[in-house]
């Protein structure tokens, strides 16, 4: 029988997709089951809900609560937190250059080192050296990634990730969805979508 | 040393409050926590966002997705669901008698009750002979309750915590909050909310 697959959409601007990213790994692997990192981005499903920008930033209260949750989170997993100004980042780059990775490990890898810079050390995702010294730490070429990253193949992907995610659902990152198309929302439901992932049909 | 303290703060037409009631005692009760059943209306602090209504509604995909997750949530503790029609529900009754309730476990069995009513049987918690019938069955005479939910002291206390709530940064339910301050929002965070509550100062 073939290894149960989940999709994990992703948002390199979303707050909770970091400590879903930096787990959601051990996780399936512990229960037989594959990661597909998938990209996208949330700003045009976002804009169909008349949403300008986060609704972390829409209502203060909720983004109050997130930062200091989120805070919380990584405290107990041992990761690093520190909150990027300005919030949202422009993630667009970053998801163009984990796109035009291949999902072989380095999509993995560059997407949770990304994530680890923004929201661990507060780094600006949108300068193409903060991305380039990543790709250098993984021992990628940068130069060629950034080609990549401007191509009219590349952005058709990311788009087409994007609408598919809208076609699944898709409300909010980090989301995981099952071969059978049941949707997880949220770090808080990554055993969950594993689990589910692995039931028998 | 008195034993630690959190308020459960619940809004009777809130979904996942109802999963929340259902187990937060037995979390708190493990950890050596009291829990205080505080209902208060989410209506107010949703007006001051400028919704009309649940975000739920307001955001198709959201509440699509909220419905099969907490139906699922549901089945996984072995509790009933029906959707009720309208969500919401009209609650301020239900908020008025729960807050006439002494919190010596009356309150808290009728707030149970009630989401059960609401979320695992689909009646509608705005008719009074729901929540008569309910009074009955805890073994309390429901014509006083009803006399007393309409009093101007139950509407000011009831109006007085949701005033708290919203000074303590809540903008949504459930939300738990320990005796420090720190807010805990969401049936996935019960047992972060009790553990916070049991940190030696």
């Amino acid at each position: 029988m073939a290894m149960p697959v989940v999709d994990f959409l992703y948002e390199f601007a979303s707050t909770y997709s970091y400590p879903a990213a930096m787990r959601i790994e051990a996780v399936a692997e512990a229960a037989g089951v594959a990661v597909r990192w998938r990209p996208f981005l949330l700003g045009p499903i976002f804009a169909e809900a008349g949403w300008t920008t986060s609704p972390f930033n829409l209502i203060p209260a909720k983004g109050r609560n997130m930062w200091r949750d989120l805070e919380r989170t990584t405290a107990a997993m041992g990761l690093p937190f520190r909150r990027p100004d300005p919030f949202p980042q422009n993630s667009l780059l970053a998801a163009r250059i984990a796109t035009a990775l291949p999902d072989d490990g380095r999509r993995a890898a560059f997407s949770k080192e990304v994530y680890r810079a923004e929201f661990g050390e507060g780094l600006a995702i949108s300068d193409p050296e903060v991305l380039g010294a990543i790709l250098k730490r993984l021992g990628i070429e940068p130069a060629p990634l950034i080609v990549a990253a401007g191509s009219d193949q590349v952005k058709q992907v990311l788009r087409a990730t994007t609408d598919d995610a809208k076609a699944k659902g898709l409300f909010g990152a980090p989301s995981i969805v099952t071969a059978d198309g049941e949707l997880f929302w949220g770090n808080d439901r990554v055993e969950q979508a594993v689990a589910w992932a692995t039931k028998p049909t």
